[in-house]
């Protein structure tokens, strides 16, 4: 409907600077990776579910149930309001410290309280509302910032002295206003009008900064109890400063929520949807509290939530402006006495679970791939969530603490999506599962699957594939890949089938694959024959494993000591130095077309023929029924970067033989290695191709087997016994189809995708090549490689410190691990992966860290 | 928090009444699958953001932008407000009725318009008003319904004149208020109040036949426009008059939405929550239209939007309650123009969609077990969504239509949720892929997989597993299970393995599983390995495969002719004379254990014994290395029940010879069979066990192979090489653990799942016995299997009409389809099979349709 949008744009009450301020993509900019908070306290944040539903007053009401009782222990209670407008008429926290004052006097405590009330930085119109008012005096402590802002140098405050207390130890009340604008409006209009806009980024970085303000005076917290409350402005999805929706822009920390619901007509509704719109960002919804409007509210509200998440009721709330609200507090003193112990219980049973979870891993976890000998309970990390590419991991060693790490392993690369896609795949996610939870596919068609294969077709299989096989991981994609791929043969060379057995039951013939060494495809069975013998395929792991393939050694290129070169294997190594191009100027150079017509193509072509001609004279009875391959870069193999033209070589001659050719694209798919597809790269076509991992943007398995129309062919009859009896229940599942067109789109979309090229859809060079080729020059390196997402590197090794089942490398990765960044090894490889939106800036940083700990890596190896 | 809860409920202020009216655990009353509505003309429904928002005014509006502009050619408009409170003062259905006539009269329109407006059913103090308004002289209209409603038996219309407009036929503006309630307060109050509550199901029907008005005079609708607007009462998640949230309330229809935004301060994070809500029920929003308040709230809307789906902007509407409004819609004509075309390009477009993707379908889609040939356009079944056990499916044959059909395969199996649950699926989906993605495993831990993990232990695994391996499916779940239990086996026969080849390396030895004929296990090679020769293992198939087990034939237990029977396979059958139990009073007779003391359990021994000797006479250097079997019944092998005596004694002797036991429970796993596990009907414990497809309730892949700590211990070691080397990307991946944890607690809880048994976790009997008794006495019936959600009968037949590429039953299901019931057989065998939630009701009805059904089908095999 483009006409429909360019008549509403041009309506004029449209206001351009607002259009810009939400123009851009990203509602959340990519946080760095060092925001952290501390889990010795509890830290709550409240959400409204409307405006106007009374939050500051619960804020007022939970001090008041902390400092107020009768107690001697000192008591530190911070608020906070990260967003203040219509400042300084209207500001929450010097409301929370007023009114605090007003109950306390009103209580006759007896324990002392300091008191404080401080706006950090108010926007220039609203800092000149304030100098009016103080007179010129103090003038001397406004600082002017430059992004608009004011710092103000001051703050309220006054010592609270309670009646007949001992004073052991003050208590206080610190109460803090971030960031603060004049106009009472929605906080991004404020900003713009203002001239006064916070990055996202800095607004956390502030508000870090405060949430250690609890735990950074060196009082032990077992002596002094802390709270931090940060309340929010407005509802719970109104824009923030920068327009990001505050339940966006939050988060990165994941606080702990409570909700002020709606008591009103029409509160039942607004209340359950914000609530739901806090779980669509991953929160946890401690209670919900509502003032009562006489419409029993909380009863649906309890019922919608099962029980599960207590719901209070607030006594109704004096509408009489000049009501000092005493009577009211006094009313309400049990419902935040409650609240504060759901929130005090909540925190505690969430600091219990943190602290059990390595243990009970260790218990009954049977994780793959891991010696669970080697894995002490302290060296299990407990992952609390995923923003974007970081993790947020609980460390509780020394001092309970949540911090942030950069997936940089991409969990087993998987993983695409930046902090906003994962959002924007957590609702479609919803959407998917209460449409069509999973429909069953044979013979049916529903809108994500038929959209997801559309853009299999049209994107990773462009050109070439006209059918789209679903299945669940790219094991299964690569069973099937090899059923359609040794169909496809013997219906090619049915002229022979007389002569391997009647009736094609075969029982004299034997298929092989012909597939390179190092390869890696799956580890079912089927995907296991295909492969090298290796670590994954001893007898011990699978004795039914033979490995039915003729593996071939494959050239490799990298980069050492700072040029890119050529490895040629065992049986070519005599060719070397009649090779002209052992060396290459850049990495551009490799994949280009033009060395078809270089000598060593050439060399390339006779060696394959002649290893073709051995493996027949060999195996008399056997036939290479499919050639398998991991295009460009084989992953679990080392990252091992194969010479293009060598395979472009080897598929030209199977195609040339009427051997299917599979290429085994889950881990190179979808922008892995700076291309939709890594056909793009090798310059010609598969008639099979797998993809899976980073199909569904790395939230849930799907796996595709695309093929050509003449591979399909080759299963059509009159027979459902010829069709291909292959499939798994949850094929081609709707949530699957949905994740895989949303991250599909989202990666080859400008808009969303800001580092894909002006010019087609390749992405920009995301690790810097200085800092690469740096690396590659440092002793300790042997090698290194980098492509698109990946950056690998081989680190010098020998006997046991080389290969599979080396941990040679784990002292350097665990003080990467402390430095924030989560990596794996394999074996004395490790490698950096980020997602096809990570900004060139993460990745630089990611490689200075990693540069600076091999330095160090160094030095300790050469001591 | 107990103690809390307690505190809280006791509050005064809560009213018993309504805790009893949301006590219910069902909030969407599991409806008929009659339910159906046009697709010939527009539907839309109208939501609002928050209660005030102009929900009517926008009716109006649309109203009046179809029935106003000069035109000739005739309209139907249906406005249906299915809930209105307040009545008779507050009556939209009746505003919009009005406001369209001065609206009419004001623009001078040229065509002739009938307009009306009905109430059909009030509740009784509201029939009250309306009776005091009209005198006692209409009181004869009144019909008083059982329900606590009274019938309205009248209503408003006038006759519209145009100017000038030449009459060929009247347009229609027809206004229909379904149910209405004197307080002017949300519906599930006033209901109970007024003592006139009407369940969900009733109020759906009465919606469907309202849906129907606008096709069902006889009208060519391509000469008669039609448009239906349905409109909500207060917000999206507003409870209905059952108490039922409106969102959940009409999700069955799931009808296309157009959201009425929020204008004001806060109105922005009220719209986008609302809409949330909405998608989080599947609902495709195609609009928001909200008024200007002067905050220009519609560009983050917009822009949160992505652009996708438009926002119109109303002008301010006059605060003024004496204004006619004339001068507004004036303003706000150009608007509800966008808005009409916007919604009839949407169902053009949707329309256009629904009829295209068959042909899409079958050109470029690779189904699963299919032989496309078979398959023509027109065999394509269209699904539109999914609600519970129900799916609504386009019909566009003859006339477009969405029907409604059981998913009577349960989609391969792996349905489990009623509509209830997979909403809550849906936001636990949503949570979790906002809060996790995907986090990688090994060495790690999360909430979803601990919680996962935990439940599995102490339920299908309780009493003897003690690790959770997870994986993405049963295929790749049993190629797991097999290399644990091969592992195992050369672990526990040490002492053999000098003789085996050196250092293990087996060279010289084969090993081999024990299994049943008929058996499945799965599509990837290893899986399939490990099972008998079939139509899916063929060498055209796999080429790969060889059969590595040895194959027993089962005993197994069926209905015949109304009895319980024991089936003995070749081998035995000449003991048949001998073995005093070959009939059984009852099916609980076939799971006693008192029949461990039987003949026929020391015959089934000494078979099992000679087979194995057998066995290693004639393989010299092979060894059964696992024995693997499906529990009780053989699923992909034709719902084949094996005799539960036989499989724990074969159990017994494996176990006995330290051969590990594998439990294949994909299938008959989470109450598939009636309890949590099999285990629990075999009365006996594997070593290992795997687990899917129902385990996630259905949504999404997951799988677990379940272990004791004796197997696990195989692969503690030094060495990572010793550890268990096998794993896919996503394993353990949280929305699939978040989709298990969830399920399996509903299907295990009392309150949410009806159908448990008041002690214990078994499930009642869902298949009427006597019904099932009368099936299995019909002459073209084999044999018949009922358990837990299954019921499954084999058709008799011969030649090439029995087996798997069978097409003997497919005029059945063709009938059975066109019933509403979804099925697909397996060859000559049918089946039914529901969730562990639905309701012996509903089972009851689909085995009523099938045996008339099957009436009919013996009836055309006589003929």
């Amino acid at each position: 409907m483009p006409l429909l949008f360019s008549t509403l744009s041009t309506a004029t009450r449209r206001r351009v600077y607002l259009k810009s301020l939400f123009s851009s993509s990203r509602f959340i900019s990519t946080t760095s990776f060092a925001l952290e908070y501390p889990l010795s306290h509890p830290i709550y944040t409240v959400w409204g579910s409307n405006t106007a539903v009374g939050k500051t007053l619960v804020s007022a009401g939970i001090a008041a149930s902390f400092l107020t009782p009768t107690s001697t222990s000192p008591f530190k209670f911070i608020y906070l309001k990260p967003v203040q407008t219509g400042f300084p008429s209207d500001s929450d926290s010097r409301f929370v410290y007023r009114k605090f004052g007003e109950i306390f006097g009103h209580r006759k405590c007896n324990r002392t309280v300091f008191a404080s009330d401080e706006t950090v930085r108010v926007s220039a119109p609203a800092g000149e509302l304030v100098l009016g008012s103080r007179g010129s005096v103090e003038t001397q402590n406004f600082t002017k910032c430059e992004s608009g802002f004011w710092e103000l140098g001051s703050c309220d405050g006054r010592k609270l002295e309670g009646e007949g207390g001992e004073e052991v130890r003050v208590s206080e009340l610190i109460c803090k206003t971030m960031y603060a604008w004049r106009d009472p409006v929605s906080p991004h209009l404020a900003a713009e009008r203002e001239n006064a806009v916070v990055a996202d980024a800095e607004l956390l970085e502030m508000l870090k900064k405060c949430l250690c303000i609890g735990s950074d005076d060196g009082m032990r917290e077992d002596e002094v109890g802390v709270f931090t409350l940060i309340e929010t402005a407005g509802g719970v999805a109104s824009p923030g400063p920068s327009g990001s929706l505050q339940c966006d822009l939050y988060r990165p920390f994941r606080l702990p929520a409570l909700l002020v619901g709606d008591g009103r007509l029409g509160g039942i509704s607004s209340t359950i949807s914000a609530y739901e719109s806090l779980k669509l960002r991953g929160y946890d919804v401690v209670a919900v509290v509502l003032e009562d409007q006489g419409l029993v509210n909380d009863v649906p509200l309890l019922s919608y939530l099962r029980n599960r998440v207590p719901v209070l009721v607030l006594p109704p709330i004096p509408a009489d402006m000049s009501d000092n609200l005493m009577a009211w507090f006094d009313e309400s003193y049990s419902v935040f006495g409650s609240l504060k112990e759901v929130m005090l219980s909540s925190y505690s049973e969430r600091m219990q679970r943190l602290h059990d979870m390595p243990k009970k891993a260790v218990e009954i976890f049977w994780w793959p791939f891991t010696q669970h000998k080697l894995v002490p309970e302290e060296n299990v990390t407990v992952i609390d969530s995923r923003c974007g590419e970081n993790f947020s991991v609980h460390k509780g060693k020394y001092q309970d603490v949540m911090i942030q790490q950069f997936d940089a392993c991409a969990s087993w690369w998987t993983q695409g999506p930046d902090a906003t896609l994962q959002i924007e795949l957590a609702r479609d996610m919803g959407y998917t599962a209460a449409r069509f939870g999973h429909v069953m596919f044979p013979t049916n068609v529903y809108e994500p699957v038929l959209k997801c294969a559309e853009l299999l077709l049209e994107g990773v299989g462009k050109g070439w594939a006209s059918r789209s096989y679903f299945s669940d991981n790219g094991s299964t994609a690569i069973e099937i890949a090899l059923k359609m791929a040794f169909r496809k043969f013997l219906f090619d060379h049915e002229e022979h089938v007389a002569s391997w057995g009647s009736d094609m039951k075969g029982t004299h013939v034997e298929l092989k694959v012909l597939a390179l060494k190092g390869s890696y495809h799956g580890d079912t069975l089927g995907a296991m024959e295909a492969q090298s013998p290796s670590p994954y395929t001893g007898f011990l792991q699978q004795p039914w494993y033979s490995g039915r393939g003729f593996f071939l050694d494959p050239p490799l290129v990298h980069i050492c000591d700072g040029t890119w070169r050529l490895s040629l294997p065992g049986k070519l190594r005599s060719y070397e130095e009649k090779v002209a191009d052992m060396f290459f100027g850049s990495r551009d150079e490799i994949f280009s077309k033009s060395r078809d017509d270089s000598s060593l193509a050439r060399l390339y072509a006779s060696h394959i023929s002649e290893e073709l001609l051995v493996f027949s004279a060999e195996n008399l009875s056997a036939h290479i029924g499919a050639l398998i391959l991991e295009p460009v870069i084989q992953g679990a193999g080392g990252m091992q970067m194969i010479d293009p033209l060598f395979q472009r070589t080897l598929v030209n001659e199977c195609q040339y033989r009427k051997i299917p050719v599979i290429f085994d694209e889950v881990f190179t798919g979808f922008w892995r290695l700076g291309a939709e597809s890594a056909t793009e790269l090798l310059l010609c076509k598969p008639d099979i191709a797998c993809f899976a991992k980073l199909m569904t943007g790395g939230i849930i398995p799907l796996a595709a087997t695309l093929a050509t129309d003449a591979v399909f062919d080759a299963f059509v009859g009159d027979s459902k016994l010829k069709a291909l009896l292959h499939g798994h229940s949850y094929s081609a599942h709707a949530l699957g189809c949905a994740a895989a067109s949303k991250s599909i789109n989202w990666f080859k979309d400008h808009r969303t995708n800001h580092n894909l090229k002006t010019e087609g859809s390749m992405l920009r060079e995301l690790w810097d090549v200085e800092l690469v080729h740096q690396i590659s020059l440092h002793p300790v390196v042997h090698r290194v490689v980098s492509l698109g997402t990946v950056f690998a590197l081989e680190l010098k090794a020998e006997g046991c410190n080389a290969g599979y089942a080396s941990k040679y490398a784990n002292n350097l990765l665990e003080k990467l691990y402390e430095d924030g960044v989560y990596m794996r090894p394999l074996g004395n490889v490790i490698y950096l992966m980020c997602g096809p939106c990570t900004s060139p800036a993460t990745c630089e940083r990611l490689l200075e860290i990693l540069y600076k700990r091999l330095q160090e890596f160094g030095k300790e190896q050469s001591v």
